[in-house]
C-alpha cells in the first residue's frame, strides 16, 4: 500500500507504516479526543486512580465512552472485549491495550472476551496456514492470560473454531456491508480474496455477541490499537440496525520498536521484545536499541539526550516505569547529559526481564487452565 | 440483471431468465454434453436402468462423469451432493434433481449429503431473515426426505448451524477466489453485500467434506440444476490446490412453469405446484396450464396440439410419464387431434395429485427421523 500523499503514514488493520500523526488520524477516523474532563469521570469511577496508559495519553482517543458511563452509573454493567490476529509470537507492543484491559477488568469487575483471529491471519498471509494461525491462537492465549487477567471472568473466542456460533451473527453484519463501503474502508482491490472481504464482519461479533447471550443489551468497551478501529466504524452502526448497542472504544497509540524506523515487524526479530525472548536477547537488543544519545561521550555530557525521540525512553513511559516522579527525574538527568544511554538501557533491560520471568511463570501456569476459558 | 443481449436469456445462481438455449449453455459454462456413449457406461454400472430423467436428456450435460466412473469401477466408491437455497416451500421443479439423485443412491448404494443455504437465501433475499430462512430448511429437509432416499445414508448440512465445521473449510477456499474471479463469475456489484461475495465458499464444502472426515480422497458427484453450476466453476480447481479431488457434475435442465413464458416463480403461487397444494388447487392450477392446443375446438381436431410447447406435455416428459410408449402413444394423439387439452390436463392433475397424497405422508414420517439426520 502507498502511503498516504499528504499525510506521510498509514493506519489500516493490516498495515502500518511511516510517521504517524496521531492528532490528525483523530480527524481522519471521526473518533474522539481523550480529554481530561472524560478522563477525570473515568477515574472517579474507578475510585480515583488512573492507569499509566490513561494518563500519560497512551491511550489517547475513544468513541462513546461517556455513554458507557453514563451506562456504568445507571447501573448496566459493561463488559469488555479486544483480541488479536495470531500470526506469530507476542511482543510487548501487543500487550499495550491488553494490560489496560486487565486494569479495568480490575476495576470495574467485569466479563471479559478475548477474540483470536486465526481466519483473519490465514486470509492475509501469503503464507501462513489456518492451522498454524490456530497454534499460534492456543499460543498467545496463554500470553493474554499471563497478565493476570481473571480466569472466572475471562472467555476466549477462536474464530476458526468458534464458527458455529460466530458465523450466523457475523452473516447478520455481512448482509449490510456493501462492498463498496469494504473498500472505500479496507481499500480492498480486485485481488484481494472473498475472505479478506467477508472478514470484518466475524471482527464485530464480539462486541455484541454477550447481548445476544443474555437476551438483552449489554454495553461493550474495546480498548484496541487504533489501527483496529475501521472495523467498528463499519459495524457499529450496523449493530443498531441489528437492535444491539453501539460498542465504546478506546484507543491506543503503538508502542515503537526497538530501531531508528520505530517499526515493529514480526519479520525482523531484532525490532521487537518478544515474551519468550531470553534474558540475554533482551540485554542484546535494548543494547543496540535507537535512543535519543548523541554522536560522542562528551557531546552527550555537554548537550544532554533527546528522549522525545528515543525509543528506550518510549518504553519506560509506556510499560517500565510507573512512577511520574521517577520518570520525570529520568527524563531530566537525560536532558542534563547526567544519564548516559548504556545505563538507561542496562535499567530497562533489567525491568524487562524481571517482568519476561514473571509472565514466563505465568505463562506456564496458565496453561492448565486454558481450555475450560475457551467460549 | 439484463439479458444477455445475444442469447436472450440468463442463468445464474440466482436468476434464470428468458428462453434458455441449453446447447449455448454447454459452450458458454464450458461443461460437457451427456453423450449416449457416457450414458451406456451409466446405465451399465446401473445394471442396465437409466433414469427417465437421464433417458430422455433432462439430464442433458456434466462435468467429469467418465472419471467419476473410472474411479467407481477401480473400487472408489463416490458420494451424492446436492442442496437446496431455502427461501419458500418446494415446488416440482426443485425434485428435478433430487429424483435423479434417489436413484443414484438406490442404484450405487451410496452416501448422499444434502446442504440448506439458509445463509445464502438470507445475503440475496430483501426482506428473509436468517431465522426464516433456517424454519424453511427444516421444513424442505422434509420434502427432501419425502422422496424416499435412505436414512442411514443421507445427512443435511445447514450452513447456519453446521458452521462450525465448514467455516474453516470455506475460510481455505475463500483464500483462493478472488473478487475480481467472484465479480466475472457471479456478476457482483459494488452494492453486493460482502455475505454475497464470500458465500461460494460454503456452497464449495460439502463437495469435498467427506474427504475431510475420512482423512482420504472420497469422489463426489453432484446433481444440480445447471444455473447452479458456476459455484463449481470457480471451486473445483481450487478443490484440486487444496489437495482434494474435483466433484463430478451432472446438469439439469429446468422444469417449465405453469404460465405462458414458462417461468417458476416463488412469488406467483399459480406458476408452480407445490408439495403441499391441495388436490383442488392442482386441479385448478394445471386446469390454467399453458398448452400448445388451439383456439378453437375445430382447430385442435384439424390441426392437432402442439406438445413441444405445452407444458403440460412437459410434466409428463419430465416427471409423470416413465413409460417410453405411453408418452409417445400421448405425443402422437395429442399431433393427430385426438387427445384434447382437457382430457390431458385431468390426467395430469390426477398423477399430480397421486404423487403429492404419498409424498405428505411420507413428508409427515419424515418428521420422526428429521433431526437424526442432522450432520
Amino acid at each position: 500500500m502507498d502511503l498516504d500523499t499528504v499525510d506521510k503514514f498509514i493506519v489500516t488493520p493490516w498495515d502500518v507504516e511511516g510517521d504517524i500523526d496521531y492528532t490528525k488520524l483523530i480527524k481522519k477516523f471521526g473518533v474522539s479526543p481523550l480529554e481530561e474532563k472524560t478522563l477525570n469521570r473515568l477515574k472517579m469511577l474507578a475510585c480515583g486512580e488512573l492507569h499509566t496508559l490513561l494518563r500519560r495519553g497512551v491511550f489517547f482517543s475513544h468513541r462513546d465512552l461517556n455513554w458507557l458511563m453514563d451506562e456504568y452509573e445507571k447501573g448496566n454493567k459493561f463488559y469488555l472485549y479486544t483480541g488479536r490476529g495470531p500470526s506469530g509470537n507476542i511482543h510487548l507492543g501487543h500487550l499495550v491495550p491488553w494490560i489496560l484491559t486487565k486494569w479495568l477488568q480490575d476495576k470495574f469487575g467485569v466479563e471479559f472476551i478475548f477474540q483470536l483471529t486465526d481466519d483473519e491471519k490465514f486470509y492475509f498471509s501469503k503464507n501462513l496456514k489456518l492451522d498454524e494461525a490456530n497454534k499460534f491462537a492456543h499460543d498467545n492465549m496463554l500470553d493474554v492470560m499471563a497478565l493476570g487477567f481473571d480466569p472466572k471472568l475471562t472467555r476466549f473466542i477462536i474464530n476458526s473454531e468458534h464458527a458455529g456460533v460466530m458465523y450466523p451473527l457475523a452473516a447478520k453484519v455481512a448482509k449490510r456491508i456493501t462492498f463498496s463501503t469494504a473498500k472505500a474502508v479496507f481499500g480492498f482491490k480486485n485481488d484481494s480474496n472473498v475472505g479478506q472481504i467477508f472478514y470484518t464482519a466475524m471482527q464485530s461479533v464480539p462486541a455484541f455477541i454477550k447481548s445476544v447471550e443474555a437476551g438483552k443489551n449489554i454495553p461493550c468497551l474495546i480498548p484496541l490499537g487504533i489501527d483496529q478501529d475501521p472495523h467498528f466504524r463499519v459495524s457499529r452502526d450496523i449493530m443498531v440496525k441489528l437492535g444491539y448497542y453501539k460498542p465504546a472504544i478506546l484507543h491506543s497509540r503503538f508502542l515503537p520498536g526497538l530501531k531508528e524506523n520505530g517499526k515493529m515487524s514480526a519479520s525482523d526479530q531484532d525490532s521487537a521484545i518478544f515474551t519468550g525472548d531470553s534474558k540475554k536477547q533482551v540485554i542484546k537488543k535494548i543494547g543496540r536499541a535507537f535512543t535519543g544519545g548523541r554522536e560522542t561521550l562528551q557531546e552527550q555530557k555537554d548537550k544532554g539526550g533527546r528522549p522525545e525521540i528515543c525509543n528506550v525512553y518510549q518504553y519506560f513511559y509506556m510499560l517500565f516505569e510507573d512512577d511520574d516522579n521517577a520518570l520525570e527525574e529520568r527524563k531530566r538527568k537525560c536532558l542534563n547529559g547526567e544519564l548516559l544511554c548504556g545505563e538507561c538501557k542496562k535499567e530497562l533491560a533489567k525491568r524487562i526481564n524481571v517482568f519476561l520471568e514473571r509472565h514466563s511463570e505465568e505463562k506456564e501456569k496458565a496453561k492448565k487452565i486454558k481450555d475450560e476459558l475457551l467460549f
